[in-house]
């Protein structure tokens, strides 16, 4: 049994108000693959880089014990390329760049030791691709997770309800609930994106915490207040990574460790958004984990006997 | 052993996208004192009205056992006058008219019955009106919980100040919070706060719950997920008397205790927007009430066995 992520590795640069990189490894599936991994041990990756990617930095990946074998390495290609800068509230950014690269011909391989694949996540990217992907696995996982963003409801909305029909988790932002369901209340927002598909909803709404919709429950799960968001790329792939690589260690979907692995996906975030890029993510130990989960109990926990 | 509030009773007249209303009873410690009198039976209320008020709306109040003799009603006189229109998110609205009337000379009778307060509610008011309450206290009850908002930030940030020494609990959203701190991050925020004063901090983010700040700890009260939101008007004056009612039910004033308090003025406050003005706080059961505490419970109750 394996956990499949599909999503983009990449470099990024950023700029926050705290300091300036040059290109950084960065990506969706970089961010939830390295989330998952302090998790979960049979984390495959499937994506496309260029030649400029570099031994070093598909180390990162490989040291954690991630399956690369699906990352294509496109010979004398250039790898995706995105560029930013955060506003002062770090809740706004500017697109700087966005170079497509060798993501914008990324046909991807699922080779055949990732047929194993119990849990599925399309991270964020082409819903075509993400749907291909499932297409080419020989079976259905017991859980595919889907992560998008507004701008795929923007320009490739058919495709994107088409994947939808096809998967049993969606993670998005609150805003982008809102665009997808026209409706303003997420109550009823998730209702409409239930009806489209996924039967669990995730509503990420960053330091107000997230919200999950299923089985005819709802769950609050708070987020930790930080003194200081340092960069918050990747945060919503640390999350989905985490949430689903939480699943897949303890293998038993259902509405209580859903509510868990949100937990967990919402702790792994954290830590994400204290440096640049990757940074954080890369020396974890179980203990840093297990203190920060213990931080989330003890912020959201209340006992009321009437 | 009683517990005072001390805030607006008033007319309002309120238009949102779902309907509009003629003058209806409202006014800061109204709600306050609705919300309380239902977890805790010695209620007294401190306030100004005119002639205009009527015994009927009085009786509002007396029907829930509330004490209203330090209800001063000036003869001839008109009672404070508040008219809004919500915008479509009911985040956000216009104030059409503000008629202080009675309330512009205020002096608040503190009668002799009242002076076995041990729980103080300083009700949104002018910050002047708020100290000399205090002041004409003969003692210092146990607990004292001021609810502000950003308008006295602006016009009278001094007379805040020498309030905000004197208090336990401070109430604000978010914004205020920003704001009088000169902090974005509201850890930081609260950091600022805690040394003008109260020992303890809640930041009210309506859809997005609550935060407490205080002995070195952190709660985050979920907030229930509302498909309709019929008028937010009074929420944040029924979580203050929900909370003060509570922690003056049980009489023990720690963390713990906090927190639940907390979640019992956030049961009442999601009661409250159901209707116009105190109309769904009129008839509450106590059923109503443990019912919708079951549900914050089950919203954010997660276990994590490592």
């Amino acid at each position: 049994m394996s956990l499949v992520i599909i999503g983009t590795v990449a470099y990024d640069a950023i700029e926050t108000p705290f300091g300036k990189t040059d290109k950084i490894v960065g990506g969706a599936a970089t961010f939830a693959g390295m989330a998952a991994s302090y998790l979960y041990d049979h984390v495959k990756l499937i994506s496309v880089i260029g030649e400029d990617f570099g031994d070093t930095n598909l180390n990162l990946l490989k040291d954690k014990g991630i399956d690369t074998e699906g990352i294509q390495i496109i010979k004398g290609g250039k790898s995706f390329f995105w560029s930013g800068k955060y506003h002062n509230d770090m809740n706004s950014r500017d697109t700087l760049a966005t170079e497509l690269n060798v993501l914008a011909d990324f046909d991807p391989i699922v080779p055949e030791k990732y047929q194993d694949c119990e849990y599925l996540l399309l991270g964020n990217l082409t819903p075509q691709v993400q749907l291909t992907t499932l297409e080419r696995l020989n079976h259905t996982p017991k859980l595919v997770v889907l992560d998008t963003m507004n701008f795929w409801m923007d320009v490739a909305l058919d495709d994107l309800k088409a994947v939808l029909k096809k998967v049993d988790v969606l993670t998005i932002n609150d805003e982008e609930a809102r665009q997808l369901s026209g409706e303003y209340a997420l109550v009823k927002a998730a209702e409409v994106i239930l009806n489209m598909g996924p039967k669990y909803l995730i509503i990420k709404k960053g330091e107000h915490g997230a919200l999950l919709f299923g089985e005819n429950q709802v769950f609050y799960a708070p987020a930790l207040p930080l003194a200081e968001v340092f960069d918050p790329t990747g945060a919503g792939d640390t999350f989905a990574g985490g949430f689903v690589g939480y699943l897949a260690k303890v293998n038993t979907v259902n509405f209580n460790n859903m509510k868990n692995a949100i937990i967990y996906g919402s702790a792994l975030a954290s830590f994400c958004v204290e440096r640049f890029g990757t940074e954080r993510l890369q020396n974890l130990t179980q203990e840093d984990i297990s203190k920060r989960i213990q931080q989330f109990i003890a912020l959201s926990k209340f006992e009321i006997s009437e």
